[in-house]
């Protein structure tokens, strides 16, 4: 699942998951509220398969990914979905604050496109090959 | 940091970690209960360094990596340490308890060797080249 309001950056993040087989479902969701409506089944959501894996971006409308962590990792139906954050960011305090709200991973997004696709394709094996999902 | 009661695992673990650079200072305690000693700097461990990232065993005397997890996990001093659980264990209990209790990834340590030092270099690249931790 991806959770993320920039949709150059979403198709990047999509392209590069879609690359190696097995090919993942991706659902991607705009902002932190739909993300929450999404893993709640709530409204439209009322069918939503749980996602074995989330790409969390932190600056986003009406609910930033801080948020979203705060509200995952403290709801016994959804603390164990690993969250792994992808953001522009490199401020110390996201970092911080990322894990200490129990992202199970921080990673900036790289600047060049290559770098970009390198990186999504290395968590995605590193949660599909080398660890083990719940 | 290595927390695993197991010696032959743990030389395997050190050796991998040792053969990429730059090598990382390694320490490792061989129980759960001298694991928090160590984190929280008790007894002889009064200048004992942070670890970037914690190993964890999970089957393990005196205190077992389960209950390492939920102590480190909910003490806001040292929650935002990475813990990758390292186990022989392959049971789905495990791995949900696991992420429930905040581990940031779960890995099942191989049977052979070769994939097991591939294992613990993969997680290591993890978190040194595309994770930042904290």
């Amino acid at each position: 699942m991806i959770v993320d309001d920039d949709d150059a950056d979403t198709l990047m993040i999509e392209e590069a998951l879609l690359t190696a087989e097995p090919q993942p479902a991706v659902h991607r969701v705009a902002d932190g509220s739909e993300a929450m409506d999404y893993l709640r089944r709530q409204g439209q959501y009322e069918d939503a398969a749980r996602p074995d894996l989330i790409l969390l971006d932190l600056n986003m409308p009406r609910m930033n990914g801080h948020e979203v962590l705060a509200q995952v990792k403290s709801d016994d139906a959804l603390k164990s979905i690993p969250i792994v954050v992808l953001t522009t960011s490199t401020a110390l305090p996201d970092i911080t604050a990322s894990y200490t709200r129990h992202a199970n991973a921080f990673v900036t997004k790289p600047m060049d496109l290559e770098g970009f696709e390198e990186a999504v394709q290395k968590i995605k094996r590193f949660y599909s090959e080398v660890a083990i999902l719940p």
